[in-house]
């Protein structure tokens, strides 16, 4: 009998689910759309006669299976597998999600944020290597993470352990949504990246095509950022190396403060691969003293979109070991 | 038959010995001098016959003991009990203390450096509240600390986890002797107090007393410049102002990152108590988001001299709770 773990990923356009053997291999994947009409009271139902019906079609058998893990935004209660205020879903009111699934499919069930279920998969078989002490930081839309310290998911007293990008990196910074000023979300997001750039743009004075199309009020992204920073633009290099400051000094202090294995950086924005890498870890070198500069590794996450299902079943059998010992 | 656990707390100057219940009462404390005459060569003996000698005098039963647990200065390797570079001991070179004091004693024993035991023995019975997420600051000689997370005392993958002292909080700061610029050391540890008291000296212009000394050359401390302050005077007023803002600063970051209940200060500097914690609590409530703002508390250190001694002993009740699992 082989063991096999479900791992969903929850996001508000589609819905992502993958089987996987207890070494962190996906053996299948598919995905569904999210129907978040009548505030997204479809969805559970959905996930349930998604599992079953692929279940059936491949007549597998559930005693073959440990359990379900999901990521899900919104503010998830990891004791009651509970999910609330996650607004791209129409989830405003408390779901009763962990209790229906496991009714619904008949197996255990565990559930985390998606930022701290996309840290486990990097952590498990992606960047982080299956080490104790990992941290992901996520740049997209914002900027989140999460940490593994000790070989667990750090959540922290009320939850908000791993939001990252709240870490203040200039007290004189840029307002956030937040209510202060300066968070890391305000510098390395996508948007936070055009923002670094339109701020830069004021003082520029040399010839470069980003600079006149943010000037000429064109619509310029964080990745057409990267690629002519990459391709020799200077203006565009400078946003990068502002950028990169910013991520080095708030990955340095991560490394000063917990000394990991590596720091993953995932997300949209890290599409730029090896030359965001590099000017991170340039600065992250200059913030960090000896014995960390020398032992944490700044790396570029490695799973894509597959790291939420590949946390999401770390996460079931995580919950299935924990019992097993109880 | 009632458990006890021996702490050992190991110092420059003193080597600390306690003997607590397994819920951290102190039963008995006692001290001898540190003798670092030959290397240190006699400082392992000494505590295997101050301890041996103890239960000797009070004719307790070594079988009532759960073990020995030990905080030491230097570089200390947890999995083999072993300590170098204490160079304050004279420990140039590797010493097997575990093995040495477990068959001196005859008990199990567990080792870790003395600022993460101090952070063990506050978060056990002192201001930490037995939480599963404390971390502790202590603001001495130099600035170190400890970070508890989700349960676990976290060392990172070279051991260098906790080590607060070497976050930047000011990118173009003091010169630190890591080799990087602007450390919390630079600015918060005794020194630290009076360099920057230093700094602001030569721009103040109104009365004060401190200012007077320090351009007089007399020799002022972190302690002078507190107790000033806290009479009114407004020059020293500034500095603390302006060290309250990087420990509310670095504070506020190690909130948003991993939300402990609580983060401690301790240490010679925290002896300023109340008038201390509100000024670095200002700064955290400026430099951490709500979810963060309103759930990790700022608190000053409450064993003084004896986390040491409590926070060893919690060291080797973990140990053998470990053991007994395995």
């Amino acid at each position: 009998m082989t063991q096999k773990i479900i791992g969903i990923d929850l996001g508000g356009t589609t819905i992502k689910f993958g089987i996987l053997t207890i070494s962190g291999e996906v053996q299948d994947k598919w995905a569904i759309e999210t129907n978040i009409i009548g505030n997204g009271k479809n969805i559970v139902p959905d996930i349930i006669r998604a599992i079953n019906h692929r279940l059936d079609l491949y007549k597998l058998d559930k005693s073959d299976f440990i359990g379900i893990g999901m990521g899900s935004p919104g503010s998830v209660d990891i004791d009651k597998n509970t999910v609330k205020g996650a607004y791209n879903l129409g989830w405003e009111e408390l779901q009763e999600v962990g209790r229906e699934i496991e009714v619904g499919v008949g197996l255990p069930f565990a559930i985390d944020n998606d930022a701290n279920v996309a840290a486990l998969g990097e952590r498990w078989v992606g960047a982080g290597e299956n080490n104790p002490d990992v941290i992901f930081m996520t740049l997209g839309t914002g900027v989140g993470g999460g940490i593994i310290a000790a070989g667990n998911l750090i959540h922290g007293v009320a939850g908000a352990g791993g939001e990252i990008g709240h870490v203040t990196v200039d007290p004189d910074g840029f307002d956030c949504t937040c209510g202060k000023k300066g968070c890391l979300e305000t510098v390395a997001s996508a948007t936070g990246v055009v923002r670094v750039a339109r701020q830069l743009a004021e003082e520029y004075e040399g010839e470069s095509d980003i600079k006149a199309a943010i000037d000429n009020g064109e619509t310029v992204t964080s990745k057409d950022i990267f690629i002519a920073a990459e391709a020799g633009d200077k203006f565009a290099d400078s946003v990068v190396e502002t950028v990169g400051k910013y991520l080095g000094l708030a990955a340095g202090n991560l490394g000063n403060t917990l000394n990991p294995d590596s720091i993953v950086i995932g997300g949209g924005v890290s599409a730029a691969g090896e030359f965001l890498r590099a000017r991170v870890e340039k600065y992250f070198k200059v913030f960090t003293f000896p014995q960390v500069r020398e032992s944490t590794k700044v790396k570029i996450a490695e799973l894509g979109n597959d790291a939420g299902i590949i946390g999401a079943a770390s996460l079931a059998l995580k919950f299935a070991k924990d019992n097993e010992v109880a």
